[in-house]
């Protein structure tokens, strides 16, 4: 389905070639202050044309609130938000209707459905994420007033380059510095170099997407199905282009042995405290109060302008190569993305503790 | 919640030292043959004592069938099952009743609930995963029944030891022939060496374990929220000790480019079909005929007999060291419960896209 | 939450003087025939300002359809459409800001969000109920594709004016002949006179909604949480103004007995049929082939012009009276939206009888 | 599914005649005092054999608590609970293997399933309830911890009997008085007779349980679909031989005017109250802190001693008479399931508007 989350929940709807994309978000408490401009913010981070690294597809996706705030605050009641689709080229995507391009969903949707559009990747475009990080706005603002917890995302890795960031000190400044969204300018600037290349080489780059949640208070997530990591990993690979998903040491903790992957204990000045994180702030699922701490893995844009074998509708072998506008790389963009994923998450776990918070624990 | 599945859905219950652990399947269609024989032989592979590899602790874990099955059939109401607890040592853990385990669940748990079990992990005990392979082996036979999909797990690298299995050719005798679950004989013996290198240094190993999923027909998996391959991680990540997740190309895919990690399509007999798979069988969410491949990254037990600092529920510190019996390694039996949770991810998305597929495609 | 159904699950948005009202249907498959002025004739069946019998705020509710479908046919992804608010009269509703009105939402909205947009009832108008007729109208074309399901509403009761309809024979013309849409022009007559009087006398009136679902297939409905009736029990009762609901026999049943209510069956032409039809064509929560009948009971309009005690919210005793446009009788606009609630529940379990008819019963 | 409620969530498995019935109760927050003799106190008001009004078939329906407390306190973790199936005759049911009894489920799950367990039900048999008497007791002590909720249930009408309690001073005294559980002992005497008679003529009777939940603090439930009498009305329509529901004035309402239908509102000594209740309880599906009031419909009993027409499974005709031991009338022993049920759906809304009164409302 469309939908995600069980008491913080969002339906995202639209796609890239229809009338307009956006989300219904339901469960948001009343009382949270929210204005539109918060929304828009983020949308801008993750909007087509801001920069020269990324597609010069030209959307202002203005985002209209058409319900769910009154007098400056929340109802209560569901939040729609909808953003017009503005660039439509008729005709743009007719060379599309009849062949499957490699690694994109072409494919899958015929074989799903048995019929699709093919504009622009129709439910597939990344497009539909405009509603996931609309949504994600409202779960930052309900966070904040709640919590302090602040999440906080950046380009860790783009094909070769790592950047090398320390989870600790980086900041939203920092990250919006550069059009990489990497908070290292050294290594931002031969991403930059390296994107730059790709598109010349009618090529594109994958990489990855680091994702830190700060003052998560202990207590979050539930013990079995829906681990506060669980739900991270389920938010995270339901992005477009993401292959993979890692809290704390990951895959390289398995490389480790337990007497030093463990993190030790110490008294806190609120409750016990770990020296370490190779837990990622989660253990057991639920929040140990330590930042919460995850990489995602993107694929290289499917889309290049190279030529590539590939096989008609009709099932004839044929070659393809991408005409006009497109991400050489996803990465820059996918950072507010992969923030709203992590948000919409807290934001479900945090109600949730409210209700197994229920009985007085004198 | 403890609930998970759409249509396909389980939901365990139990602890580790109270009567009983189990598991409802819900939604399993009727006239599935199922015999209790089926269930045990994956419960077997996952119980403590099967090899000198695992934990000693002596489980018999007979499974009884409580509902669910008429005349050998499946009648398409809940199939619950149960494994009484049977191994209660009384006094056994009195010694961790005051203090929390390193990258245990013990303080999350106590952070959540305000109280706690703190016998043998209690609800985030492995116990808990004999539900899930129960549920696995209902699975397995339905999927077996309406189509030839069948699911294989094995261990791919036990620390630093990588066992490079061909996906392609590995088989259940190959992977059961050794009691590290590794098929590839020659890193398997040098795993056992590890393992028992680890036990006797009081140490504990993590690894990964690869999953493969063949015969997976086109077309299953949601566009949106719950990708094949998004509730393939939420499904892994919700395992006790995992720390990773990827599909196909994964974390290694983010270092190649678009012209070589594009997977292109050539006809097939049935379709089109892919000459390489760094899509790991699922695009845009949705399987593509060719073998699904994800990898999960396990942690080093967190259980180890060496001593590591941590503090007491009163705040203080101290010094803990595991006593009895545990794993060095929990590789070997997570094999069994990898499967079953693609296994039920399977499944559900099977019956889901019966709802989909509605309306004739002439 | 905001949604309702399963496969076949509507998500509705938007409040009574908020920017619009809309509905998101998810799960609906693809191939699905649909063209806007399927969705608008219904709309315009529950619009405001269709006779001189109902309210005459001026609305003409025009429906845009945002996403899903393309080339006039469902695509299998969210089907949004949304209905703009037009008839904003800015101060209209100031002298509600301070006072409850009597067996409205107004105390219990305050109650649970502690503040509320007392404007027209926000989310409690019965504006919203344009999600669900619009979703409605995706069900009914669904249901008319994949089976010949037909699902007809009527007014039967106004007051003490009993119509005294047969179900059997009742048709779509003789309901829309009548603004009353009772389809027993006698009583129609006499409802419209008691409805005109109660207009005049600042009094409202109720009545009951009679529904009946033709060509509804044996199968249909789950056996214990989930059963058909239980279901459209639901869907009823989450109307505005619904205080009861009956299926078959109902409350009258209650004073035969089993020998007369047991429903005989006789061989029929495509299986067992029943000779009476007390069990309203459920039974233990499944169709039975039989017409599906169902009745609701709907509370007389709370809004009166005549002067009521009531308090003001801070806590004051006062007088209220309503003024300008109101509905003397909610019953003919309400018979679209039962229909459409019955017509979502059975769509939602058609789609889940497909998954459950998975295995060949050969 | 077998599932219900979204935060306080239970699961029932099990049939008439298979292993064992039970529940999964998952959700209740940590902190509930709960003992088994608790549950089995609910659990001995519905069984069989317990007064000479009902059934004969032997059952003590001991209750087992498999997992979910811990020190006699709820850990927040699923509460499972078991009873064996005690009382099988093997062969009892061999003359219903192929003929459909009127009125029963047997039709229809077959149209369902293709096949199914003709043994005394199978899932549609009475003994599903017992899961649901059994988490209707960890609800009632839920609500009794975190408020002074109180559900009392009542048999209000038997065929043409009327009771004409008085809701504000039915005690669980008077209700528990007598084996009608009606606690007007003029109207239970004649009851008895009725029920006697009905027994002895080979026929059933049916009639309405009213039930009353006090206490509710005002803002549960929530506004569109989840309204409380929404959920109400599915809990109970999903109650074997449910056929009607009611919630304050229902359908008699429906002949009342406007302005004496509607509840004045008076200022309380903690906000305003009603000085009558025909919302019963809940005004726009929220509670207004009035006491809910409900009323709930049961058919005659299906099962009679008398011929009845019918088919076989192979579609001849043919005539059938119960054997042996059933109800004749189900109202005495439907008390605590309807109870249950009320509980069921007030501790799920305990718990959502725990979500929802997340930011202080200073």
């Amino acid at each position: 389905m469309s939908s995600f989350g069980h008491l913080f929940r969002l339906t995202t709807f639209g796609e890239s070639h229809g009338a307009a994309v956006g989300v219904v978000v339901d469960g948001c408490p009343p009382g949270v202050e929210l204005e539109v401009e918060e929304v828009q913010r983020d949308l801008d981070r993750r909007r087509p044309g801001q920069s020269r690294l990324v597609t010069q597809r030209d959307e202002n996706d203005a985002v209209e609130i058409l319900s769910g705030l009154y007098d400056g605050l929340s109802t209560g009641t569901p939040i729609a938000m909808m953003v017009r689709n503005a660039d439509h080229r008729p005709g743009a995507y007719d060379h599309l209707r009849d062949v499957y391009r490699p690694s994109h969903a072409d494919y899958t949707y015929e074989a799903k459905y048995g019929h699709r559009d093919h504009r622009g990747g129709g439910r597939a475009s990344a497009r539909e994420t405009i509603g996931r990080v609309a949504a994600g706005a409202v779960a930052r603002k309900l966070l904040a007033t709640v919590a302090d917890i602040e999440v906080l995302a950046w380009v860790d890795q783009v094909n070769d380059i790592d950047a090398e960031v320390d989870p600790g000190t980086a900041t939203f400044a920092a990250v919006e510095a550069d059009p990489t969204r990497c908070p290292n300018p050294e290594a931002a600037k031969r991403m930059t170099g390296a994107i730059e290349q790709a598109r010349r080489d009618g090529d594109s780059l994958g990489g990855v997407v680091t994702v830190i949640a700060r003052n998560v208070p202990p207590g979050l997530g539930e013990p079995v199905f829906d681990k506060l990591d669980a739900d991270l990993a389920k938010a995270m690979l339901s992005l477009p282009a993401a292959k993979g998903f890692e809290i704390g040491s990951g895959f390289a903790g398995t490389r480790m042995t337990g007497t030093t992957h463990n993190d030790p204990f110490e008294p806190g000045s609120d409750g016990p405290i770990t020296t370490t994180n190779h837990s990622g702030g989660v253990q057991g699922g639920i929040s140990n109060g330590a930042d919460v701490i995850c990489r995602v893995a993107f694929k290289p844009t499917a889309t290049i302008a190279s030529e590539q074998k590939t096989v008609t509708t009709a099932g004839e072998p044929t070659v393809l190569a991408a005409k006009g506008r497109h991400d050489p790389c996803v990465l820059p963009r996918a950072v507010p993305v992969v923030e709203a994923m992590a948000l919409l998450v807290l934001a479900d776990h945090y109600l949730r503790q409210r209700a197994i918070d229920t009985i007085g624990r004198g």
